[in-house]
């Protein structure tokens, strides 16, 4: 194929409450993407269904090359396979070239086209790499603060990935042997700081008493506090909400300055969510990995916020099919 | 050369102290080893002397293939150079092919034969990789309890190393982000539990009110307490010392938790010094460790003892050699 010919692949990004699925040029990112609801309850056959429908969807006379998806759960070293993930209940192991490949011969994908699977963070840092705030940088660790904190490791451009494929669980990173625990059961995880409804417990302790006018957004007592208040706040100058924010960038800052230490990787690409609190978290985040990185590795240490918002994770996902083609070949 | 010729490189251990050098085989190990003061204070040319003269004394007839050194302080990317190490005041930074080559040029060391160097925890790590209790493990994670905290990380037999080869300072790695500050100024560093002077801190603290034989061994206020002196009260069945090395096997096992989380690695192979308090450190470790981990990545989750003492590192200094022919060739 030449190297003007376009290249397609379709992405999935399988969320608990949404499903999105995009067809995307090899060069030029995403051409037309949908959403809908992912009716997780309705069990694992109707979601494998509701893709095979996005898929269809988005793909009008194109050709494409394989279907990626970015999912929850456990996905094995060879991405054929997604175990439990959690938001889908009743479904267990799905093996995706027969279960999800049976339903897309039907829209005419060649048989030997690629079906892979890669943890929903580790796409979005694939994503990052090719088509986002990543790309200037060969190696650098994704961050996603969303309900949950995920991240990826992006080494050479590829993914980091360990012996099982679980690498990159940066939420269940420890800054406090002695501090809250994550869903994991992990004392002082991260997310125990920076997951949603984390962040939400602190604001609401932290700030109870204090002066604020997110005793006016989020109730009296704070019961509705959530990140997206807590941003809009400190944006209008509440200065207790700022703290907040601080308070939490602080911690995700000592994080990074670890992971700079233990894997000389000194770019950090930040998306999801609760990212959009920016510089109310990053830069107090920046100040504590200053203090946190060692002398001899300080030199290029740099955060930034992935712009792209959740396509890189469509994007990801498609990348995925191109990078398996390219391995194959 | 058929497999049967035996293969030579040198081995050498940079310390602050000793400076070791070894003649190794490559599949046999160490053949013969000599050791000596490395009078640092007589500055870095003194130092390049001594380390031509041990590779005189330990290679006869041999003809060897090239010298690998493991050295405190910054290495180069491409391991050409060493800056800057603690403990040899006056180096600033040496090329080796160099000033290291011109000396051994002399004993007949053929010009193009490699003189590369590494970071000492980082040769400890590929020796133990293929010549002591790494040798299972396709990927693990060495952790060196001495003077310092050091980590080396092993994927695929091979050392990673970041972007410019200073991964691997697990020493540097915080479990506390309020707590005590290491060498390089990081908050509840690992090493400022489990380093030497530290560990002798802690324990100067927590026992000095409690009933333990120490108050024998170390002084009444307990200024001469060492690791050793802890590990021994510990066997004769003194609880107080039995639970401060308890304490920082808890810490230990906290760090490497994260360290599987984030890199799903599973496995860790623990030397130094300190590692001689064996179980008193590892059973407590292996507790925490099994906890902090995440159940996703918990099968297969191992801390070994490397049996083998500081010979790893220069067997793994070694192997930098047959390393760099393998891939030049």
């Amino acid at each position: 194929m030449s190297a003007e010919s376009p290249e397609y692949a379709v992405g999935v990004d399988l969320g608990g409450t949404n499903l999105k699925v995009a067809l995307v040029e090899r060069r030029t990112g995403i051409v037309r993407q949908t959403s809908f609801e992912t009716d997780a309850d309705e069990g694992p056959e109707h979601v494998l269904d509701r893709i095979a429908d996005g898929v269809d969807r988005v793909v009008h006379d194109e050709s494409i090359e394989g279907v990626g998806i970015g999912a929850p759960g456990i996905v094995s070293m060879d991405r054929t396979t997604v175990s439990h993930p959690p938001n889908i209940p009743g479904w267990k192991t799905v093996y995706l070239p027969d279960q999800l490949g049976k339903r897309l011969r039907n829209s005419g994908l060649p048989l030997e086209a690629p079906i892979v699977a890669e943890n929903d963070a580790n796409v979005a840092g694939l994503g990052s790499a090719f088509y986002g705030a990543g790309r200037p940088f060969d190696s650098f660790v994704m961050v996603t603060l969303g309900t949950g904190v995920g991240g990826a490791i992006i080494v050479g451009k590829r993914l980091f990935r360990g012996t099982t494929g679980g690498a990159g669980e940066l939420g269940h990173v420890s800054i406090d042997y002695e501090g809250p625990y994550s869903r994991a059961g992990v004392a002082g995880a991260i997310e125990a700081y920076l997951g949603q409804k984390h962040l939400s417990h602190h604001a609401r302790h932290q700030l109870l008493s204090r002066d604020t006018t997110l005793h006016q957004t989020a109730g009296r007592d704070l019961t509705d506090v959530t990140p997206r208040r807590l941003h809009a706040s400190a944006v209008a100058g509440d200065v207790a909400a700022q703290e907040l924010l601080a308070w939490a960038g602080h911690k995700l800052g000592v994080l990074l300055g670890s992971v700079v230490n233990l894997l000389d990787i000194r770019k950090f690409v930040v998306g999801g969510g609760v990212s959009n609190a920016g510089d109310y978290i990053l830069e107090p985040a920046r100040e504590a990995l200053k203090r946190s990185v060692m002398s001899s590795m300080s030199e290029g240490v740099e955060i930034v916020r992935e712009e792209q918002g959740n396509d890189v994770a469509l994007l990801g996902a498609a990348r995925l099919v191109f990078e398996t083609l390219e391995d194959d070949s």
